[in-house]
């Protein structure tokens, strides 16, 4: 608990006077005010989230959390619990979704054991730019049909693992880090926690996850109803939401946005489950918003209530419902397009272009 | 007008037989299946379009045509008719926005004059990533109030210098065309294009191009009114359309498009001027629409309107308005990830992953 509250010590708002240094150069480019829309928009907000004028991300980061969920004994997942670890090996094999895109994006792939119930062995680097490390805290969330998901110890033990991420990421001088996760079942908690914290009705924040049916859809509503009735979570403490019916993975996403915040790093958060980790973050400390990225619009039902709640808009709407931090990935190619046109573009003067009068 | 017949009889619709042999290798791949949404669309694509099981996109080239209208010294662009030249000047020395976002896409940029009202030194390589070609064919259009904008003979040779632009470069293995533009006042022809052929309005697709107020917002209607009025282009001929209240540049992008489509390429189409190129090259063979990626959702009103007649949905949706061939850059790099994902990934067998029954 000491690191958490050290770190929310250090979480502040953004500084919006850099807004109006980086807008001065952006309207003296060598085009019509404005007229990057939300490029510009993500090259001010570097420079605020950095306090530097001149951004670096040159070194850029996809950390993919992994937990396992005891709910899925309850068929809420079109897939078998053991996916999770098999799909572990394939991102240390290099053949996920998640490794193609990163390699786009020339970023790292740091792969984060939370929560899986499978034994690894310890922190291996494996090959090309993808690292597995070992940070185990539980062996899957208990059934949240029948039981907390975890201990309240359990839950602090993730998002501080998270934050401890972030420092150590942070230190070893990445600029940008983006969110993703793997965990079958793990649209099931997410929900939970979009629907407590939103206040939406479960119904209206549960999708199909990975592709279930209309009659295991009605059953994973009905999941999240007994889960809630039972454990019920406290909604004015995030901790207890996360410890009852969330997930490692989930903690540790969300420790991880608490951490970049304190670090002044930009953050890019994936999809439907990242953004159920943001929304813990963001209900513990509301200034973490002003380090999110939005990355894309999921198809999962519910992502877009999270996103309204904290007040984000996402860059990308590509029906994307994979997860691992696919979607942040592809928004990190145009995150990184922003801020060339920012700090590359020719000014009119260095141009000799006829400028027009400003009306802003 | 031979060279355009000839290309015309090249056009065929894409065989949509290939999407099926894409989609059985996306649905092998570990993912939840069309969990990736848009970005297996792209690979299903880009599969029919080059008739390919493993199409390459390597060798990629942003073209931007450049064209004067007369029509400026109505008044309609916030910006004065030299700036098409200095423009020209900024790309050739890797300054402007089109310069930066071809880089981060890895893109070759290749700016042709076909109607600029000024003199350049003939087709001179110039640095890094950009070339300069001169193919003039007018010296800016007339002003549409008052006159035609060019002849029909001139407007067939706009058209067929797109497509022998075409043909040069897939000769020299480019293998993903875009589209861009530069020229003051191009918004004005393209929105008279969007009324005539997508049967709106004027006023619902002329929006603020550069940047005007709403009194110059109202004169650019009025100028466009008049313009129809006077030159009564026929609605079933684009080629009456393109050469009566056109643009030089417009009539490259419909022939870049049809040259594209008789080759086989697929031609990312950029904002709202490219669209109404899109709009004549659709408007003379509807098959060239099998061959179109749509980039970006322009803020410029209108262009909706003419992505919808096509029948083509935008990949991103930034708030970008400055046309060069900006939004068609940026979608390159999301392109490029489908194609990645499609190839790149492990399937179900190669990762020893427990699959899931196909529910489709």
């Amino acid at each position: 608990m000491e690191l958490l509250n050290s770190t929310l010590r250090d979480i502040q708002p953004i500084d919006k006077n850099w807004y109006a240094l980086a807008q001065k150069r952006l309207d003296n480019l060598t085009k019509p005010p404005g007229s990057l829309g939300r490029l510009e928009e993500i090259a001010k907000r570097l420079v605020a989230i950095t306090e530097n004028l001149n951004p670096v991300i040159d070194k850029k980061v996809i950390f993919v959390f992994a937990g396992d969920h005891g709910v899925t004994e309850e068929g809420v997942s079109a897939y078998p619990q053991e996916v999770t670890k098999q799909m572990i090996f394939n991102f240390i094999n290099g053949g996920a979704g998640i490794n193609v895109l990163a390699r786009h994006a020339s970023a790292d792939v740091v792969v984060i054991d939370l929560g899986v119930k499978h034994d690894f062995e310890k922190s291996i680097h494996i090959s090309g730019n993808c690292y597995f490390v070992t940070r185990k805290i539980i062996y899957g969330t208990k059934n949240i049909k029948n039981y907390p998901a975890m201990t309240r110890n359990e839950a602090i033990k993730c998002i501080e693992t998270g934050i401890e991420i972030a420092i150590e990421y942070a230190n070893k001088s990445y600029k940008i880090f983006c969110t993703g996760e793997m965990g079958i079942g793990n649209t099931t908690p997410s929900s939970a926690i979009a629907s407590l914290l939103t206040g939406k009705p479960i119904s209206e924040v549960t999708g199909r996850g990975t592709g279930i049916d209309d009659i295991l859809l009605r059953k994973k509503i009905m999941v999240i109803e007994k889960a809630i009735l039972l454990n019920k979570p406290d909604i004015s403490d995030p901790i207890d939401i996360l410890s009852k019916v969330g997930g490692a993975e989930i903690g540790g996403i969300a420790g991880l946005i608490l951490g970049a915040s304190a670090k002044k790093i930009p953050v890019v958060i994936d999809g439907f489950i990242s953004t159920a980790g943001a929304l813990i973050a963001y209900s513990i400390e509301p200034n973490t918003k002003d380090y999110m990225f939005a990355a894309h619009n999921s198809v999962e039902k519910g992502h877009k209530a999270i996103l309204d709640k904290i007040g984000i808009k996402p860059i990308l709407d590509l029906d994307l419902r994979l997860g691992e931090g696919t979607g942040a990935a592809l928004a990190l190619t145009i995150i990184e397009a922003g801020l060339k046109i920012y700090k590359e573009m020719a000014t009119f003067d260095e141009a000799g272009i006829s400028k027009i009068e400003l009306k802003i």
